[in-house]
């Protein structure tokens, strides 16, 4: 059996970890041969490929980012998983030696290792994404060192906004899935978290920065960069204006902090937290959960379960079929965002 | 409605924000009326308590340790919860008008919430403890902090060990479950990982050693302090001598680091981790998890839901009745340990 | 002997502990009485300010921000140093009861804690920003602090630098000197570094770029706020407009980035560390540093060592005369700068 | 020129640092071809060397320990520097093809470079050690991330010492020199700080606690390893036996703690931080400290100027001449203790 294991998206800590948990237990326990394709699909389609052995992924657990690169390549030519890209795939996998695939990606990915799967080609695939946006696993490795990093901010903002009295607005990841802002939000004690599943209006959002002066304390806002405003000003905001109706220039964050500045008096100031959220050494947490993901990807190779998903479920990996989770998006469900707003609000 | 809170046993990172918690739902969302005893059951027999409201929690989620104090002091006289010491509590609970308790604690304390629920008493029990062992619950708060710094420990300790050529050993906390040495061990990439559940021989450690010395690295070895030897030396060691038949003076690092030095040549140096993996500052896990913990708590009280422990199952908190989970130890299976050994060893 | 602590400017970490330093040396070993002034020159005007003793201080030393607040109210109503304001400001002293003053700032504090000194009023200096920009020590408390956020963002840019092929550009704090850019450059291994004090070309900095491409690297580049290109881009960015000619939407980094990116062909992307770079917990050095001078300048008010600044002197703390360091700003000397540009370009 | 780069002694984060600003520096700045010997003076003797070009050095400053190993094989047979053992030292460097050492070390290592350098062999030195002891420069890198990790140590320890009202004592690295545990003390907010320069007694240990206590709080004492105690106590302990005259155990900290608790009837905890105080990541200070006495060194090289030692003097890199540092130890001087016991205490 030859593996060829393969990232695709954008990176998120623990890649390294999985793919050394696939090997030691792939290569090492059950004698498969393993070749990493280099930067995604990309690799896949120009023969560029490394050989994983034990020595290869000696030492690359604690590293951020992916030792293998990653990309957004698609597998296929124009983007469409017609019979003929399906067959030509397989040619591909033939000619290279390739008998299965390994994917360690998130939504868009699992999409098509489901494809794949339907076409006869043998895929497992492993649930990487910050966004935490995947159906059919508790949590997807990555998103932890991303709240992590996401709270750690709001913690220095904290003190900084206390020190000077004024609003500090955070926008972190999260474009259609506000999972790092509502974990980070409550890690951190943010008084108002504002994600893309529930808008809300710059009028509550200003009440709620008001009460917390009224309190005597300095309002910590964290918004996911895919928040949009309740009402009438979503509109405006989503057209590419922001809230005076001039040119949109940055972040929902700066949006937002001149917003709250102008209506409420108070010092407002916006940061935007960006890509220092993906990189980095992960988290215990993601070490493990990645690390384990890779092991019961290599154990179902082993076993012949092809078209499944290593998904966490409660403190057991379970393999679950690609064909329930594909193309659903896991958005922050109503219960969980009423817990943060009505108790930190 | 008037809750008493309390902290029993070691100190566990999150307890604050699991308090935060319970008080920002309980009391200005529920209109309960909140105290927290000092010290544990002390506070309670001396009536030293303090009010809980949304100033007394302000700021205190990111804090190690716990603002109330913690203790072992037991809630019954002389530790047994006869008839009469359990009417002594409701009789104590009526003069100090508390209600409820809410308790915080390991599996001692919850059992003692399940012996009060069953006199009668209304009791909630919140999951702490860096040990993980407490039943119900996928993940208990505290131990996503203290699998953190003993990974971090592991990091460090690889680095001198790979420029010393040493074997280095590292001794984490857990008696009677290894769950912090198997998690750390994951991420850290230990290659011996020794927990109080599968006893090992010292020639099975030392294979273990020599053959990660001929694949050119050095090792590293973490252990649970419960951890015995397999066979003939388990006995030495339990009987407080070392393994050279001398008095015993330290932890099992202690033990375990010259013996691996005598039998393979390879030096070896010992690290007992020690109280530093119970302090400090929550990880963003622990606060979330202990937050949710603490509004799952107060949301229970509301609802009458007595005798219940708020237990992670997935990504959601249930309230898990106390009678299915009192005196259970959580122990690490023989599949998970199996899947270390067979894939890091 | 009533001694007056203000804090002025920015936030840095440190000013809890240089709080606690000074007041454990004065008010427990000199027998001073101390008090803190709320939000700096407000809480002098205003008379809003809490008396300072060992409880007050307790456990602050790693706290991020100051619990005095801080602020840009000036200290004289206009913001001139009239003979009048200055006559004010004695007035206002003895009003208060106050005998001296501890000025915790940078290089605006301290020019007016010299303008005092001319005036009679004594007054003592504590170096505070994290810019580092300040004549007369060796470093200021804050910088270090700043330095190692900064060479941490560097480190997790980076890894999703390598793993995508892209160009990463940071910008750091630092208007009018490139300090921390200098310092996290070096720590975080950037191949760019760019900083107010020397400009360069963006085809210089383009060749860097491309450089480091082609020895198989993403680079990563460190750029300071006050950076400005060399040349006739130079005067386009300084007017407010990109490096398109289009007008200016956000910092340097972002003028920077895709400019890169357009002339390279390589990916770039730009990341704004912004306020969380003076957030948070100080390191150890800071904390260090800012007790020491906290203590150092309560032994120079009992000694009546007025109108100084307490130094890093290599390991020594000096007090050193504000007369000779007062609106000095220590800017990178040419060698430092060309140590950097040669080694890493 | 062919310069041979050698470690020696004891690891010390940001050695890597080190070696990578000498290679950049050297190799590439002024075209030296430059080795590393494995293991200290083994790979020396051995002939074990890794030639050092750009790319042996990539991405190596972040990494704890040191590429090259390090041991404390001596230089010379018997560790005798003889007139005999300094000529084959020289026979040896022209078999190889090496004109000059590059030493990165502390105090043994530097007296040896000194010894070189008299003998007529060209030597420059690198400061390293985590123990600060070195004279001729103001900090020695290694030291700044001693000091960080035991002082996050004390905040760890601090918070569950709080919670339990337990007087914790941790032991840090320092056979002959208090440094890191005077800076992490005063970083941490030790109430005691023992170090080997300045002997107390039991009882004034025990009244520092008892104050504590009285000022309703617990008492953190951090002891450096090779601190010893004033009067008769010293002599026991000295000789092998603990405070009880039992013969003894572990660490001072060991010896410490029981002896706090039975004079005080305050529980009392030791912890030993052991070997995670010189691994893992340097500190951006000692990143950029490491990597600035490379540079120096290489330049240093280039200009001729051996027998010198890369010190730091405020904030500039100075060539030190080895005989005026060589077998000098820097301990703490009495006004840096007074300093801390009288403000602290």
């Amino acid at each position: 059996m030859r593996i060829g294991v393969l990232c695709s998206g954008g990176d998120s800590p623990g890649m390294n970890a999985a793919i050394r948990g696939a090997v030691l237990r792939g290569v090492e326990v059950h004698g498969f041969e393993m070749v990493g394709f280099m930067d995604g699909w990309r690799g896949f389609h120009e023969g560029d490929f490394v050989e994983l052995d034990r020595l290869a992924v000696r030492g690359i657990s604690p590293l951020g980012g992916v030792m293998l690169g990653t990309s957004r390549v698609p597998p296929f030519p124009d983007g469409k998983a017609t019979p003929e890209a399906l067959r030509a795939v397989a040619a591909r996998m033939a000619e290279l030696g390739i008998d299965a695939f390994m994917l360690i990606g998130g939504n868009g990915t699992q999409t098509v290792a489901e494809l794949l799967t339907r076409a006869g080609i043998r895929a497992i695939g492993l649930p990487k994404t910050i966004d935490n946006d995947l159906a059919g696993t508790d949590y997807t490795f990555g998103f932890d060192t991303a709240v992590s990093i996401a709270a750690e901010a709001i913690d220095r903002l904290r003190t900084t906004g206390e020190s000077h009295r004024r609003c500090m607005v955070l926008e972190v990841m999260g474009r259609d899935a506000g999972w790092i802002a509502l974990n980070a939000g409550i890690a951190g004690g943010a008084q108002v978290t504002l994600i893309p599943e529930f808008p809300e209006s710059i009028e509550q959002i200003c009440d709620w920065v008001l009460s917390v002066r009224d309190r005597g304390r300095s309002s910590l806002v964290v918004v996911a960069e895919g928040f949009a405003f309740d009402g009438a000003d979503q509109v405006v905001v989503r057209e590419g204006l922001d809230g005076f109706g001039r040119p949109r220039l940055g972040g929902i964050a700066e949006v937002l902090a001149p917003l709250i500045e102008q209506r409420t008096g108070i010092e407002a100031r916006a940061t935007v937290l960006g890509h220092v959220q993906r990189g980095g050494s992960p988290t215990a947490f993601d070490r493990v959960l990645a690390t384990r993901t890779g092991i019961a990807g290599a154990n179902a190779a082993q076993e012949g379960a092809w078209g499944t998903l290593a998904g966490l479920r409660g403190d057991r990996i379970e393999m679950v079929p690609l064909s329930e989770i594909a193309g659903e998006l896991k958005t922050v469900p109503a219960d969980r965002y009423e817990e943060v707003r009505l108790t930190f609000g």
